[in-house]
This record gives C-alpha cells, sequence and structure tokens, in this order.
C-alpha cells in the first residue's frame, strides 16, 4: 500500500524542506495550503489539497479524502516576536487537537504522526535540555501550548492505536527563514553594510540548517520511536560566534559589535530570561542513524548565498 | 455595575446546585443551556441562552451577547465509566480553550472565571492530594485533559488581565447524580431489596456532598483567590463505610457485602488501578471562609430522601 503522507506547514520554514525527504523515502505528499499560497517552488509530484486549518471542517474534508497513513504536522503561528504570547497559539491547541480527532478517524495503514514541539517546553533554567532528564517547566504560552498539546497527544494516541513521535525545534536558519529572525537580520543587514550590534553573544544555543531540521523530522517519522524527540545540532554555539562568523563570510567584521550589556530584548516577555544556555542532548536522535548535512559553517554559507539571491 | 456570570453545565449535577448560590450572592445568572434541557426546576431569574458549547459560533454568540464578568465552567462530557477514555475529551478541551477566548474578548469588569478541574490531574500513588506538594501526574485522558487545559488557561489568563481560579472536584454525591455511579447504584438497589457488592471496600476516598461542592465553587468564584483549589471535604472515608451507613439507615445492612477480593471495576483503565487512598488537603478552600452544610450522615440522608421521590 501507498504510504501517503499529510503535511501540514509545507509551504513554510521547516515544512517546504521537508517535502524532498518524504519523497525520496516513497511517500506520496499531500500537503494542506491557503488560498494565494505560493506552491510553484515546492516541489513536482505534491498534491495540494486548500484547506484553512483553523476551520475544522476544511481539515475534516482533506483527512477524509486523503485518508493518510502519516501524518507530519509543523503548521504554527510562529510570527516572531508576536508568538511567545499571541492569543493565536489558543487557536493552534485547538486546530491541533482536530487534526488528532480526524487522523484518529480516518488514518489507513501504518497509522503514524509526528507533532512538531518545541525548547521551550523544557525547563529553560537547566541549560542542558534531556528529553529524559529535564523538566518541563515553560515560561510562555507558546511553550506552555506546545507542552499541553504534548501531554493531549500522547494520552489521546495511546489509547487510540496511533504510533506517535514529538520533535522539539531548537534554533535553526537556513533559506525561507523570516527576515525579523537572528541570522536573516544579520545578513541582510551586512549586504546592507549596516551595523550589526549582538545584544547577548555569550548565549549558548544549538543551531541547526533547517534542511537537517527537517531531515530529522522525516527520520522520526519513518522509524518507529515513540515518545519527544530533540531535533538539534549537539553543538551549541555562543551568539557572538555565529555572528563573527557570519561577518567574516563577508569580510565585515567592523560592523559586528558584541555589546554584552544591552541585555533587553524587546521581542521576548521578560519572564523568559533568556538563559545563558539552551543546548540540546541528542543521542536519541543519533540513534535513529540521522546525520546533518551541514555544519555550521557549510550552512552558514549556502544560507548566505540564498540571501543574496533574494532582493533586498 | 450589575456582576453577571455565565454558567455552563448549569443543568448539570454540580451546575444546578450552584444556581442558587450565586443569585444569594447577587449575580445575575445566564445559563448555556441545550436545546431540549429541562429548566423549570432550575430556579427563578435565570436568563437561559441556546447554546450547544461544542460549536463555537453558538458560543461566540452568547459570550458577545451576555458579555460576563464572571464565567464558572463546569459542562464537560462524564458519562460514567467512558469519560475516563472518551475522545470526548478533547472535543471539550477544544470548547473550554474557545470559551477562554471568547471571555477574554468580551468580558466586562471584574472579569474572573474559575473552571472545574479534577483530582485525577493528581499523582495518585500520592495519596493525600495537596495543591502545593502533589504532582501532577494524570494516568487518564480525563485527567490529562483537564491537566493539560488548566496549564493553557492559566498561562493565557495572565496575560491577559483576567483573575482565575480551578477548582478541583474529588468525589461528591446528591440529588440528580447519574445513577451508574456508586451512591446512587447503593441506593436504588436497597430501594429494591437488591443485594450490594461493595468490591474495595477498605478504599479511602473524600465523598462531599454536590451542594457543598457547589458552594465551594462559588465561594472561590466570589472570591480573589488565583491557583488551584481543592473543593473537598477533607475527611475522607473508606467507601465500606460509606456503603454500610448508607445500608443502615435503610435498616438493610444484611443486603452488603464488602468484598476486597473482586478488584475489577470493569467502569476503569486497569492502569488507574484505583489507588488505596484519594484524600484532600483543603486548607486553600478553608481559607476562605467556606464551611460545608452537610456532614456524611446529614448528606446521605437528604440524598436517600431525594431518591425515594424518584421513580426507580
Amino acid at each position: 500500500m501507498t504510504q501517503k503522507v499529510l503535511l501540514t506547514g509545507g509551504t513554510g520554514f521547516i515544512g517546504r524542506q521537508a517535502i524532498p525527504a518524504l519523497q525520496s523515502l516513497g511517500f506520496e505528499v499531500h500537503l494542506t495550503v491557503l488560498e494565494g499560497d505560493r506552491t510553484s517552488d515546492l516541489g513536482k509530484d505534491l498534491v495540494f489539497h486548500s484547506c484553512n486549518l483553523l476551520n475544522f471542517e476544511q481539515q475534516r474534508k482533506v483527512m477524509a479524502e486523503v485518508r493518510p497513513s502519516h501524518l507530519l504536522h509543523f503548521a504554527w503561528d510562529v510570527t516572531p516576536g508576536a508568538y511567545w504570547s499571541s492569543p493565536e497559539n489558543l487557536r493552534w491547541v485547538q486546530a491541533s487537537i482536530e487534526l488528532l480527532r480526524g487522523f484518529s478517524e480516518f488514518a489507513q495503514g501504518t497509522r503514524r504522526t509526528v507533532f512538531a514541539g518545541t525548547c521551550a517546553e523544557y525547563d529553560w533554567s537547566s541549560g542542558h535540555c534531556s528529553e529524559e532528564n529535564t523538566p518541563m517547566l515553560p515560561q510562555t504560552l507558546y511553550g506552555v501550548s506546545k507542552d499541553s498539546l504534548r501531554r493531549i497527544f500522547d494520552s489521546f494516541c495511546r489509547g487510540k492505536n496511533i504510533s506517535t513521535a514529538w520533535g522539539r525545534i531548537f534554533f535553526l536558519y537556513g533559506p525561507h527563514e523570516h527576515p525579523g529572525r537572528l541570522v536573516p537580520s544579520v545578513i541582510r543587514s551586512l549586504l546592507r553594510d549596516e551595523k550589526v550590534v549582538c545584544k547577548q553573544p555569550t548565549h549558548l544555543r544549538d543551531f541547526l540548517h533547517v534542511t537537517d531540521v527537517a531531515s530529522g523530522f522525516v527520520s522520526l517519522l519513518k522509524s518507529d520511536f515513540q515518545g519527544s524527540m530533540n531535533i538539534a545540532s549537539g553543538h551549541s554555539k555562543s551568539l557572538g560566534s555565529v555572528v563573527s562568523q557570519i561577518a567574516r563570510m563577508f569580510g565585515k567584521e567592523d560592523l559586528i559589535t558584541l555589546s554584552p550589556q544591552a541585555a533587553n530584548d524587546s521581542n521576548r516577555p521578560s519572564s523568559l530570561q533568556d538563559p545563558p544556555e539552551i543546548s540540546a542532548e541528542v543521542s536519541r536522535l543519533g540513534s535513529l542513524g540521522w546525520a546533518p548535512r551541514y555544519s555550521l559553517e557549510s550552512g552558514l554559507e549556502q544560507t548566505i548565498n540564498w540571501w543574496k539571491a533574494q532582493p533586498l
């Protein structure tokens, strides 16, 4: 029987990179798309379903039509800055629960689903985030919404004979990222010869190229691992070193200021307290046999080249 | 300004008992009711709104019409036996989130809401359940759904200037209880002179008369306490002693068998493992100045009299 995956968020930053990985494993790929979404650059042999996931009737219609064996769910509201506390998080919890209900009713065959979670589910005071040992203690509505959805997801699917895994996204970069986020904003500033101030240069974060994030999710989907899994590089870097590396690639290190004093980041609620370290345990991901395509250096180079080809 | 409360589940077991308590505190009481619900015995000066809470458009219309200052949310699917693992739990999470969204948008004045939670959110291996010290470790989809909803509820309302509390229901009894549940099934069997087998006579549970459960919730709604609060008696009793007490009131103790061997309770999934003790810390509830109207003895007597007046 054909393995049919229903992919949500397939036109988004991570989802679009999952498409070739899914196809190379033989999946027939069905995507939910919004009216007006640009789909011409997503690839060939795709099945598009016009569907606003926040509309449950439309969702249900697509699920009944596709009857997928697999569900890979990325869609969420991740408007930079706003998404940490946006009330839209509540609508995405509702819509994600509706996907579970529909999948439970209409899925055929393997009945395997992977949802995208976040490192913001963890207690960030722990620094190193391990699936097994780090407590869950989200401090934002985004983190709480994902964490709560995961609890429902695990409990519901256990009783419904659905195989599940939950992939936790850390920090990422690559083509098609929102220009307001760290790596694109640095690249775009340097492309315009503008100065860049890195406000938290000593903070350690785990960055992974979006292509590798997507292939990690697809490996997870194809596996029979059940539970939560960090999708990350396992090598955390200081924000200062990431910004400096980009500048070196441009030969514009003089435009960079590493400024540990300016601790305020208006994009995030102060309660988050932007911890000094958010690194990821990746032994579970390694056990899938997955390996990243990009190092930080080759990934940033690919990303810079992509941005150079875009209109500024 | 008039204090207007929107009450959900107002025709149900607990909700209907909350009505007189709300009115005696001066609330204008608005109830969501389903078409066909019997409302004639609920009291006077009530405002009924025909609304299926699972229909978000209907919900939104009522919320916009009432513009309540307070929201007291009891409605949920609690079909005996089934509700522990029913997929309906997912729909009630969705519907409850929708109530939050609507309340956040349309509430006026005090902006205070109390939702009904459950002792099944706690780690039942703890025995004694304290809001402050007992870990949350629900083992059923019902418990997970309520626990997850509470996490979203707390996080969302904190950012929306809504005052919130979460009341955790333990074990209860009283008029209008579903006949399939413990106390009514014992009473109805004895009314028919049928034998009663109590399968877990040594298990300790905290029972509270439904009128007192409801008045506890109304006290909580009227207070400015924020957080979670057990709504319980603080005096746990063995199931055997509760059943025996009912039998004594009928003078039919010979019909009772206390049978510790028969440990299977087909109404609950085996993973629950029906712990030997589920008792409640009630110092928070006591701090509201609330006191129950009924002792277990007087509450059972009132309940027996109510059942005697019903057709068998």
